[in-house]
Order: structure tokens, then C-alpha cells, then sequence
């Protein structure tokens, strides 16, 4: 339901966004990695946005995430988080990320302008190390707040050989203050954070929001099929151990082994051709994949189902099958308390609460470690980001941000 | 039927086998190139071999191809003649083509130590440039004997700059003789080659040899198939476009025609994934068809059968599918007199005659438009070639010279 007050929101939150465009490492695309020159002035750009917005409180911690305040009814109080990041890919969308912070920057504008103080404090986060590209260090700045920061982390390097040490001194950042940032408990009371679906869920049912249910875990797995290369001319049909006809029967059956399990997905992202000759039968495929389910009971059985196919469709084509796991992570589920309090603002507006999982990784992954812990998907256009031409509507922004202020005004720890 | 006139002919021509195995442009391997300085030597020692088994007359003409003439029961006769192919691939094996040399050999001394003139020359020739790994000039050797020699394949190099042009004349061949090579269809009464099979056919159904029908046409296509790249873990199953699932579809559909069509193969060889990372859909794949059969009628109806599936997959899966042909080669059939003539040969040693085949090219492809054309192929350990594991019996080489030999005693023009 758009209003004038939905409307104001959107039209603040994309002055924002467009204002944070202009921090790129890059002069022709959107590049902003963790510490580098472009995040660093992002951090200042945002520190000052949360200043002007009314919030009590703003500092940089030791890892270069920006911390802004916002009191409760009385000083010192357990705070609500909200937060996601503001590093990006290469050649990124404007939206991936700095929705989620630039929306809590709205959240404490609206509560502020109307005098309004909770029962429990706000902070706004913005995160630096979300999209793992430059380091090999994947969600650090969470990482230490939830207080499982890896710290062999610090000794990892970017392409150009500078550590993350290195790159956190230079920024202005604190190695040595790392375990510092770590929250207690008692401290926070959840943690939410709105972000684009990055998926075309919500776009091709016309819904402005969604729910996340759950962070999906994800397993990969090498896979090393072997036949018998041979004369693609004097190779009978059916003498042949075509590796590539054996795995293209596997890839059909893990399709459709992913679209059985429960919210699930699999994928077969790589696929390489051995000896890769137009006239000759392919002795070796290697392939991997990747398979996704937001519980991990579903992704296990997905996971077995897919192993069991493909050693039945290897024995009966007489090829072998080598199978290598190399990932294995598990589900964050969602807080009830905060779906149903996010189901509850978008109800108040007369729309249907849309649940669905994130197949995606967050910062909210590593937080739900810590708090109780929630995500609000916004539409994005045909589900694309990680891309310049990522899109979102000024409208869906606004209407969000006032179900996360409606959400926020009502949330009981 | 082995006997002890067939164990002395295969003696005889494994001795030769392995004599010529010394020349060898790798210290390690077998590797003879066209015109090179183990192809010089080769050539010179099959020269040195045919004279000392009785031939009239022995030269080397302006290709390389050495031609040793057996006169008939007057001198100046028109001839049969017997060939195959004295160069190799890299890492060779030792009958690929140096059978059918050693066979015609064989065959010439069996006659002269009987002392037996037919009513016809027996000519034997051994080609060079049949494996069309050194320069873009495919069966130029036995091209110009049949009057096809295609004059801008001189100009093509080798992969050290050399143009066959050059190596030619380095070698001792004449590029500006080329045209008087070509024989006159008077003077040739038909061409018979003997050759591994090249294939598991023979060595699976437990046979010396077969008579192959035909040699395949060919027919090859590249297929660029373009749906759309994604998150692997947020595009739900029934919203991809999954260029690789796609792909996967056609192979087996490609494996399903092949099998189906009358000694028909299709085969996928290369295979190529984009963006091809292990967390994201595959937007494009492009693959390669070959599709062989003897009947070109066959033939075009794969090709046409393997498209229409393709369309009618990637239209069902909403991804495109562009097919550009690049390669389409007629098929060769055999001369029925010469099938006939070998059937019997192989019936009076109480063998069933095996028809089949042949999927790989030869140099009787060429020679056929000159001349009535027939292939005799022996079994190979496996179907292997093209690789030093390459293996055949001693028995089975003595058994197919005297075949050979029998067919020749009988062959009426």
C-alpha cells in the first residue's frame, strides 16, 4: 500500500543509495571491496548520514563496520541490530547491501523526527565484508560482532598480495581490537536485516516483500565421472563409455532430484570435457554441484538422493564415479518472534505475508548465531544482481522501510 | 583358419613392422609426420623392403608416396593397387596404416616366390600424408594419385612456419610434378586396403577380419545453446533457463538418434560451460555434433532428426539454440566386386564374412573416385589406436595377407 509516508521513505532512501553510488574504486562501474579507498570514504559518507538522521551515537569499530546508536527510553538498554553491508562485487548493483543499512538509517530518521524512544536501544550496521571478493575471509565484519571472528583470517591477501592485517591497519582499522567488538547476549535482542530477494521470486508474483524463512545450507561436491575416450567414427553406439553422456543423464537427474526436494535447489555450475576433441568420445567429465535447501534435514536427503543416481547411472552405463565433497554448511533458520512480527506490519498494510528461504548467504547467517534473527526480501527486478543492471522501484524501497519502522515500533525482545 | 603358410606371413610382416618402428621423429614414441626426417627414412627402407620381395620396379614420386610395381604376365598392364599409409600420429601405435603397406608387400613376394604373373599389375603404395597431423592438407598424397590434389594446400604451414611446399622440396619431392601423379582410370583396375578396424566391433564379436561396405560420411555442427546465467542458490528450479540442464537434454537425445539410425554414431566431443563457476546457473553452453553413417541418405536424416530435437528441447525449455554446420563429407561405398571378391576369399577358409563399417576416414576415400575401392579390416586388441596400446595378432596379420593374397589370385578387373 503506497501512502505520502511510504513515498517520503522511498524518496529518502534513493537520495541516500544514489549519494552512496559515488564511492567506487572503479571509474566506470560500481566497485567498492572491503578497505579499500572507495569503502573507506562509503564508511565516512555513511557515519555522517546516521549523524544527520538523529541517531545518538556513531563509530567505526576495529574492522571498519559503521556503528550507529539509537537509546531506548533510558540510556544503555539491550539493542535491536539492523544491518547488512556495504562493500560490493565487481561491477555491482546499487542496491546489494546498502538497501538493508540505508533503510535502518530511515527507520531511526522516522522514530527520531516523531520523538519517538523504545523500549529497547537501535543500531544500525553496515557491514564491509559481505561479498568475499578481496580477501578469503567471507563475512568477517558479522563474524566479530556475533564473536566468531576466525582470526587465520587476518594473514589471508588480495590478488595484489596485501593481507588483511595490512589492509585493516592502512584503512585506519584495529587488528588488535577485534575481540572488542564481539556482543554479549544480554546485549541484543534480535537482528534484522532487509535486503533484495536476488532471486525472481517476488518479481514474478508481483509482491513488493517476502519473508526469509531461512538461510539455505549448501553442499558441493566434485564429481569425476570416467568412460572410455574412443574414435568418435569406429566406436559403436552401443560399445561406447561416453563420460559425457553418462553425466549429461546425471545433470538430469540432479535437476530433477533438486525440484523435489522442498524448497530446494541443485546446480551444476561447472562442467569440463576430457580429451575435448570434436571426433573424439569423451573419456573424462568433471563436474560440480551445488545443492541448496533451507532445512538440513531436506538438503542431506537431497544430497544422498543425488550421490545414489548418480552411482546407479555409473553402473549402468559402466563408467565409475568419484564423489568429492569440498562444502558443507548448514541452514540458519529465522527467529519466529521476528517473521511474525514482520508478518504482523505487512498484514497491517493489507498484503499477504510471502514466506520463502534465502538461497542466498548473509550477514544475517552469522548473526543468527548471536540473536534471534530475521530478513525482509525486497523485490528485485527479474530476481538480477551482482550486476549493474540490478533494479529495484523507489516505491517498494519506501513501503519496506515503513514495514520495518511498523515492525521496529512493535518488536517485543 | 591359421596354417603354416599364414603363420609365415605373419612372421614376415610383423619382422617388417617392427623394422620400420625405428623411424621415429621421438626418441620415446612412435612419431613419423609427413615429410619428415623419420618419414624420409621410412620411406626409404619400405623402398629397400619392396625391392628385395621381388618388384619390378620401385620409386618415390613428387609426394613422397613410395610406388613398387609387380608387372602382370606383360610388361605395362593395368594395375590393382594395394596401399595404405606410412606416416603416424604423435605417440602412435604400429599398425595404423603400416599394415596395409606391409600387407601389400606381402603379397607381391608371396607371387614372385611362386613365381605366379596375373593378368594385371599389382601396384603397392605407401602414402604419407594420411593422419593430417602436420599440415592442413588431408590425404594429399593419395589425392594426387586419384587426380584431386587440392594446389593451395601447399602454402599451408606446420605449426614451425614451414609450408608444406617447403618440406616437400627439403624432403626431395618435386611440388611442380604433382599433376603427372595422377593416374589415368585406364591404367587402375581397382584399390584395396587393408587396416586395423580402428574399433572394438571385430575384437568384441571375436573375428580376424571384415569387410567394410562403406566409409562414412560425416557431418559436423556446432551448437551454441544460450538460456540464462543465475544464483544457484536463489533462482527456484521452476524459473531457470539452465543452458547446461538443456544441453544435457540434447546429448541424450543426440545418443537416442545416433543409436537409432542404420550403423549410424553421434557424438558430443567438446563441451564448453559459461560462466562456468560453481554457485551460478549456466547461461550458454556450446557443444559439437559429429554424426557418421555409410548411407548419406542415413546420414541427412540424423543430421536433420538431431536439429529438430534440439529445437524441440530448447523450445520446451525456453533457451535458444543456434546449429552451424561446419563440416559435411559424402560417404565412400566399396566396389560390390571387390566385397565380393574378399567374401570369398575369407568363406574358402571356412569364416563367415563380416560386413561393416568404417567410421574413420582412409585413403581409399579417395581412391574410390578413381577406381573400384575395397577395405579388408583387421581386429585390434580393444578397438585402441592412435596410441601406443595399439595391438593385433601376428596370426591375425599372417591370416589377413593370405586372404589378400587369395583375393588378389582371383580379381577379375
Amino acid at each position: 500500500m503506497i501512502t505520502n509516508d511510504t513515498k517520503r521513505l522511498g524518496a529518502q532512501a534513493f537520495a541516500r543509495l544514489n549519494a552512496l553510488n559515488a564511492y567506487s574504486d572503479h571509474p566506470d562501474h560500481l566497485e567498492r571491496l572491503y578497505l579499500s579507498a572507495a569503502h573507506r570514504k562509503a564508511v565516512d559518507a555513511v557515519a555522517l548520514m546516521m549523524r544527520e538522521a538523529g541517531f545518538d551515537a556513531v563509530h567505526i569499530d576495529a574492522l571498519g563496520t559503521v556503528v550507529g546508536r539509537y537509546e531506548g527510553q533510558s540510556v544503555g538498554r539491550p539493542a535491536l541490530l539492523i544491518g547488512s553491508h556495504i562493500d560490493t562485487v565487481k561491477d555491482a548493483g546499487s542496491f546489494d547491501g546498502m538497501l538493508g543499512v540505508i533503510a535502518g538509517i530511515g527507520v531511526v530518521e522516522a522514530l527520531h523526527e516523531a520523538g519517538e524512544r523504545l523500549d529497547f536501544a537501535i543500531e544500525v550496521l553496515a557491514f564491509g565484508d559481505e561479498e568475499n571478493v578481496r580477501f578469503p575471509s567471507n563475512l568477517s565484519s558479522s563474524r566479530a560482532i556475533a564473536g566468531s571472528f576466525d582470526y587465520t583470517t587476518l594473514d589471508g591477501r588480495d590478488e595484489n598480495g596485501i593481507s588483511l592485517r595490512e589492509a585493516l591497519i592502512a584503512f585506519g582499522g584495529n587488528p588488535d581490537a577485534i575481540a572488542g567488538i564481539a556482543r554479549k547476549k544480554e546485549d541484543v535482542i534480535g537482528y534484522v536485516e532487509m535486503h533484495i530477494e536476488q532471486g525472481p521470486v517476488l518479481d514474478q508474483e508481483n509482491r513488493p516483500v517476502g519473508i526469509v524463512t531461512a538461510i539455505s545450507g549448501a553442499s558441493r561436491r566434485r564429481i569425476i565421472v570416467t568412460g572410455e575416450a574412443g574414435h568418435a567414427g569406429t566406436v559403436p553406439m552401443a560399445l561406447r563409455k561416453d563420460a559425457l553422456i553418462a553425466a549429461s543423464e546425471m545433470a538430469l537427474a540432479i535437476e530433477k532430484l533438486g525440484a523435489k526436494a522442498e524448497n530446494g535447489v541443485a546446480t551444476i555450475g561447472q562442467m569440463q570435457v576430457e580429451p575435448g576433441a570434436v571426433n573424439v568420445i569423451p573419456g573424462r567429465v568433471r563436474f560440480t554441484v551445488d545443492a541448496r535447501a533451507p532445512k538440513d534435514a531436506v538438503r542431506q536427503q537431497l544430497v544422498a538422493d543425488i550421490e545414489a543416481a548418480l552411482r546407479s547411472i555409473a553402473a549402468r552405463r559402466h563408467v565409475t564415479v568419484d564423489i568429492q565433497p569440498f562444502y558443507d554448511a548448514p541452514a540458519a533458520p529465522a527467529s519466529e518472534a521476528i517473521m511474525q512480527g514482520l508478518a504482523a506490519a505487512i498484514e497491517a498494510r493489507q498484503m499477504e505475508a510471502r514466506y520463502l528461504p534465502s538461497g542466498a548467504g548473509h550477514d544475517a547467517m552469522v548473526m543468527g548465531a548471536l540473536c534471534p534473527m530475521g530478513m525482509l526480501f525486497v523485490r528485485c527486478k527479474d530476481g538480477i544482481s551482482h550486476n549493474p543492471a540490478e533494479s529495484m522501484t523507489e516505491e517498494d524501497a519506501g513501503l519496506a522501510i515503513a514495514i520495518l519502522l511498523d515492525f521496529v515500533r512493535h518488536y517485543r525482545a
